[in-house]
C-alpha cells in the first residue's frame, strides 16, 4: 500500500480497499437512496411497494477482449445491460449494486475509466439511477457483476407470459449491429494466430461509418430504455430484452406466452440472418394488442401455438439460435 | 453439449445454460416472489416501500480453496455472508440472486452440492428467502457474486451511524472462530510448498472438536441472524456485521458514528488478539441505549470521540486491523 496520491498508473495491488473505492465513488452520481454506499447494505425507496431485481455478469474472456474494450466502455455495457433488464419488466431503474473482482495488476486508470462509463450510463440511459453499492475483490480474472434495482411506479410488470394471439410483435431497437461488431473485432483486429490486437482510435476513425457504428454498439450498447418504458405505459403485453439473438429470444416469449411468433423477414433490414441470430444488442421485444398505440417497428404477429415457438415467413427457422457462453467461448482472453 | 441425461461427473461445458440451470433451480426452496426466476428480473414485495439490497463476492484463491470447502459449503457461505449484511440493517430477507461464473470443467456434482449449499443457509439462516434471480457465466475463475434483498417491515434501518455516547457495545456471536479455522488450514492442510491439501472427512473428524468448530465456522459460517432481528427490535442504536475482525469493524462503527468505542479484552474470550483481529465471523456489533433489553454479550461502552476510534483496556489498539484482499492474498488457488 502506498501512501503517497496515487496516480493513474498506480495499481490496485498497491492500493487499499479504501483508496480503490475513493477511486470510484468519486466520479459516480450522487446516491439517491435512503441509505447509500458506506454501511452494511443500502436502503432503497420503492414507494409501491414492489421491487424488480436482476443480475449480470461480464467476465474477461467470454464477455470482452480488454485490448478491444476500453474502461470506459465496459463500464457502460456493464451498467447498459443490467438497466435493460430493468426497463424490460416495464420498471425504471433506481440503482446499481457492482461487485468488481479484479487482479492487482489493474490500473487506477482502468478503475477510474470504469467508474466514468458506469456514470455515463446512468446518465443516458436511466437518470434516477445511482450505484448504491458494491463489492471489491481480487481475482485473476476481471469479472464484473452488476445488479440492477427497480421501481414499476404503480404499474403491472411486463412479463414474458403475456403476447395473446392477435398482438403485433414490435421490436425497439437495432437487431445485428452488436453482432456486426463483432464480426469486424474478430475479422479485422486479431493477428494471424486469432489474438486480439489493440483496438486503437486510429484504427476506428478508418473504418466506415456503418461498421464503425456496429463496432460502437459491441462496445457500449445503447438500449432505447425510454421507449421500453413508454411501451409499458402504453399497455404492451409481453416484454423483454433482446440479448441472445431475436431468434432465440423470441422462442423464449413464445414458450412462455404458449402462442407462435410469426416474424416477417422483410421487416428484419439487409441481413435478416444476422438480425435472428446475432446476440447482444439489448433492444426490445415487445408485443402489442390490436388497437395499441405501439413503439418500435413491427416484424410479425402473434399466432396461436403451433408446431414451432417461431416462424419466419411462415416456416420454422433452422438458423443459428444464438449465443450460449459455455458451447461458443473459445477460450481466448486478450 | 449431451443429450443424454447427466450424471454427477458431467462438465458444465457439456450442458446448455439451461441444463445447467434445472440442475439448480430444482434444488432451491420454491420462489416466493411476485415474479420468480425465468423473465427478465424478478419483482419482489416489500409492503413498506423500502428494499434493503448489498452484495458480496468469493472468488477462488483469495477467498476459498476447492481442496478445502466442498460445494456445499461454499454455497452455504456465499448465502449466509450476504444474508448477514442484510440482518445487519435490521432487515428481514426475502431473496437472493446468484450469479455462478465457472471454469467449463466444474462439475454438475459441484453445481448441485452448491445449490443444496445455498438452499440450507435460506432454510437455516432466512426461511423467508429465495433464489430469486441470477445468471450462469463461464470464467478461469470460480467466482460467486451475490445479491442479497431484504425488508424492513416497518422498522427504521440499523446503521453504524447511530451509536451515542453511554451506549454499550455487544456482540452476538462468535469472535476469532473463523480465524483459528483458517488457521487449522494454513497448518495443517497443506503440503511442504504449502500448497492445500484434500480436506477429507477422515483428516476433520481426526480434529480435536475446538479445531473442528472453528474449521465448520471458517468454512461454512453461521451468523445470528434471528438475534440481530430481534436486537433491531429492541431498540438497537448501531448494528454492523462483523466481516473484516473486531478492531477494523469496531473502528468503522466508531468512525460513522463519530465516537469511540472503548473494548475491555478480558469480555474477549481467551484469545483477545485473534479475537480483535479475525475477520470472516459473520457475528454483530451492536450498540445499545442504557435501558435497553440487550441481546449478546456486553464488550466494551461507547465513549465521547477521543484519539483513537477504537481503544482495547483503555490503549489505543496496535494489533492486527482486519484482513484485506489487496494486502493479504499470497495469489494461490488449490
Amino acid at each position: 500500500m502506498t501512501d503517497a496520491e496515487p496516480d493513474r498508473e498506480t495499481t490496485v495491488g498497491e492500493l487499499s480497499e479504501g483508496q480503490i473505492l475513493r477511486g470510484i465513488l468519486d466520479r459516480l452520481p450522487p446516491s439517491r437512496a435512503l441509505v447509500g454506499p458506506g454501511d452494511d447494505a443500502a436502503v432503497l425507496a420503492v414507494p409501491d411497494g414492489r421491487v424488480v431485481a436482476t443480475t449480470d455478469t461480464l467476465v474477461h474472456g467470454p464477455d470482452f477482449r480488454l485490448a478491444w474494450s476500453s474502461p470506459f466502455d465496459l463500464g457502460f455495457k456493464a451498467g447498459a445491460v443490467n438497466l435493460a433488464d430493468v426497463a424490460a419488466m416495464g420498471a425504471r431503474p433506481i440503482a446499481l449494486l457492482v461487485a468488481l473482482a479484479m487482479p492487482d495488476t489493474t490500473t487506477l486508470a482502468f478503475v477510474r475509466g470504469f467508474a466514468d462509463g458506469l456514470a455515463a450510463a446512468c446518465a443516458e440511459l436511466a437518470p434516477d439511477c445511482a450505484v448504491e453499492g458494491g463489492d471489491l475483490t481480487v481475482s485473476d480474472t476481471l469479472t464484473i457483476a452488476v445488479t440492477a434495482l427497480g421501481s414499476l411506479d404503480g404499474r403491472d410488470p411486463v412479463r414474458r407470459s403475456g403476447a395473446r394471439v392477435g398482438d403485433g410483435v414490435h421490436v425497439i431497437g437495432e437487431l445485428g449491429e452488436a453482432a456486426r461488431g463483432l464480426d469486424v473485432l474478430f475479422q479485422r483486429f486479431v493477428d494471424a494466430d486469432g489474438a486480439p490486437v489493440a483496438l486503437t482510435d486510429e484504427a476506428r476513425a478508418a473504418l466506415d461509418p456503418a461498421d464503425a457504428k456496429a463496432l460502437s454498439r459491441q462496445l457500449a450498447p445503447r438500449p432505447p430504455l425510454a421507449e421500453a418504458l413508454r411501451a409499458a405505459a402504453s399497455g404492451a403485453t409481453a416484454m423483454m430484452d433482446i440479448s441472445d439473438g431475436l431468434a432465440l429470444d423470441a422462442t423464449r416469449l413464445a414458450d412462455a406466452s404458449g402462442v407462435t411468433i410469426a416474424i416477417d423477414s422483410t421487416a428484419l433490414g439487409d441481413d435478416p440472418a444476422r438480425a435472428l441470430g446475432g446476440g447482444e444488442d439489448h433492444g426490445f421485444l415487445v408485443t402489442f394488442p390490436p388497437n395499441a398505440e405501439t413503439l418500435g417497428r413491427r416484424i410479425g404477429s402473434v399466432q396461436q401455438r403451433g408446431a414451432a415457438a417461431i416462424e419466419v415467413d411462415g416456416a420454422a427457422w433452422t438458423g443459428r439460435a444464438g449465443w450460449d457462453p459455455y458451447r461458443d467461448w473459445d477460450a481466448g482472453r486478450g
